[in-house]
């Protein structure tokens, strides 16, 4: 296995970000005054007065049924943390491209120029109305919690913030494969992972609302356990409460010891050899750090690993397509755990041989996730088509 | 002359609306995973970096140079009024239709779900990063005028409220073209219109920045003077202030006599021949009420008028998208005085023969219309390029 694939080339990149990724555009040609008698006064007072008297046509006669926002602070931005709202706009635009060119959903960037929650929740839901949905994106750790908690309760289409729940719905997509090589139940499986940021915490209670046995979840201070004072905060504190049922204490290196499973959303090295080798029979090791992980899978793999990947084919990209694309299709009022683990469910299914997930660039995968989320949706009334 | 084009019909207007007029599209094909790690991480993440060094380069790596934001609360739509943000959906893509259509602006239209001008002005400055100009459209005075205020003054791009600053520049146009023909002088000239809301007091303002000699502005309650106590505002206050010289009092039946002009953006049928027959000789009498004007241009006519129009030929539609491609052509930071004259100014010198504005149509109008307003905002330093 190869531990680096070959960087881009800047030149090559900035030729192809020059003028922006994404671009609005009009449906209809304008080349008649009669046209625009039709598209514009007098002609379009006809649709709003149909959308004033039945608000559901807006869904009909508007694009906000297959337009999703894709909203960032600029606080959390890939591996660089906070580079200012504007120097976040090139990944908002690459979301885009991704949602755009994956499963056709019009997928518009938006920038919210501000580090506070509130702020962020009042905009966002002061524009819902022009969207489908809303892929939050990018936002640090804690404010992306309280961001989406107000959000979800005020906003009558789905939000999602992707870092949580998209990197979740990927790992346990790989997770759900490689049990299935250890020939181990999920019921009896012990997680370790390293790192409670965004990912860390959604990721950990997802695996838990899956039915995994136990989760260890690790910060820079060792353990999340009950009682523990140093470096906490609600988010550690609600995770405190629901994993780490032995409630273990110690560095990551104390708690991996027999552990089935490693999950890093955290930095580069933090893993050992040596702790891989501690880890319970037929250890699985995802190190996910970003561009550099906790541990390359070969590393991994020499020291004892069933199954090992980094971020790159772990990547939320396999996720958020599908998910968006199902949610919009039910027209579905929220994204809902059974809707994720739907989609984790047929990502799982759909790796080839010898791989955990599926490609990304297949687009059958991303219908596929896209139904059975929609089909999620239906089933446990959160549809609206 | 006809008073009524026939009404376009409303299955072809329901038809064109279906799935909505406008569009997010992607300027690059994804069909490589190389492609996608040039576009996304982590080559994105290149791109973030120069921005975060020098935030000017927004301009160049992202679609925000291009793009302007078509904003909205709903709550002064068309002639419908306060329909709820929703309804005013379709009214914001056709804008965005003109704007990508006539002048390859690529335009997103926006839903604000807010009465208030607080949380309005809030929810518009938090998103303005994304955009290289923000049209408001459609907001009921008198929150247009303190949202238009503050974000002017807190953003750092172009703002500016189509019913006022737009419906201004294409009657200023038509003016000055029918006061060729009059061959009346701007400085000689005095107005009365009727009308005060946000259209009626941007176009006073407007004429009197131009040199036009006075304006009586009227509303329900007649003309407004210094003094008046009934049925005033502080926008009032500011116009009692700077127009009506001679400080009339009386309706508008009461301040027509004399008058060279006449401007309504008001309500049905407010004009009688019998009030253009009291006016100064060779009278210009613009009825833009939507849709039946406040006297139809024919019989103004017959009632002396030398110049007559309603709201189909004066249409703001004439205006915006020339001012906005030139604003974002000189990047500039504002739209101000300067640029709105130089855009009536071009416009009526390419009104054809016999015509007082050019159409709409002709592309080549609003080509022009952008190069002069990119000159005036170089002339006059709000240019960034």
């Amino acid at each position: 296995m190869k531990r680096r694939e070959p960087e881009p080339q800047v030149d090559d990149i900035l030729r192809l970000h020059r003028g922006g990724k994404t671009r609005m555009t009009s449906r209809l040609r304008l080349d008649t005054v009669q046209r625009l008698r039709q598209i514009y006064t007098p002609g379009v007072a006809e649709v709003s007065r149909i959308i004033e008297a039945d608000p559901d046509k807006l869904y009909d006669y508007t694009s906000v049924a297959d337009t999703v926002a894709v909203v960032t602070n600029g606080t959390a931005v890939l591996g660089l943390g906070d580079v200012g709202v504007r120097a976040a706009m090139p990944v908002m635009e690459g979301k885009c491209v991704i949602l755009m060119e994956m499963v056709d959903i019009a997928a518009v960037p938006l920038l919210v120029d501000s580090h506070d929650a509130a702020q962020v929740i009042e905009a966002v839901a002061a524009i819902a109305p022009t969207f489908g949905a809303i892929l939050l994106e990018d936002i640090a750790a804690p404010v992306c919690f309280e961001v989406e908690d107000a959000l979800k309760e005020r906003v009558d289409v789905p939000v999602f913030h992707d870092d949580q729940h998209g990197t979740a719905v990927v790992v346990l997509a790989a997770l759900i494969s490689a049990l299935k090589i250890a020939g181990k139940r999920a019921g009896d499986v012990r997680v370790v992972m390293n790192g409670a940021g965004a990912a860390g915490s959604a990721v950990a209670r997802f695996l838990l609302n899956y039915g995994i046995a136990d989760v260890v979840l690790c910060d820079r201070a060792g353990a999340i356990y009950r009682g523990r004072t140093e470096n906490m905060n609600p988010v550690k504190e609600q995770i405190a409460a629901i994993t780490n049922r032995a409630n273990q204490k110690g560095s990551l290196a104390e708690v991996m010891p027999d552990k089935d499973v490693f999950i890093g959303v955290s930095i580069a090295g933090a893993v050992t050899p040596e702790m891989v080798r501690s880890m319970a029979p037929g250890p699985i090791v995802f190190a996910m750090a970003n561009p550099v992980p906790e541990i390359w899978p070969d590393e991994a793999l020499e020291a004892g690993a069933i199954a090992a990947e980094d971020g790159r084919h772990i990547n939320n990209a396999l996720g958020f397509p599908g998910i968006f694309r199902g949610a919009l299709d039910a027209r579905a009022r929220d994204i809902n755990e059974e809707m994720k683990i739907a989609a984790s469910s047929v990502l799982a299914a759909l790796a080839p041989e010898g791989q955990l997930v599926p490609d990304f660039m297949d687009r059958a995968v991303h219908r596929a996730v896209a139904d059975a989320v929609a089909g999620a949706a239906r089933q446990t009334g959160v549809a609206r088509a």
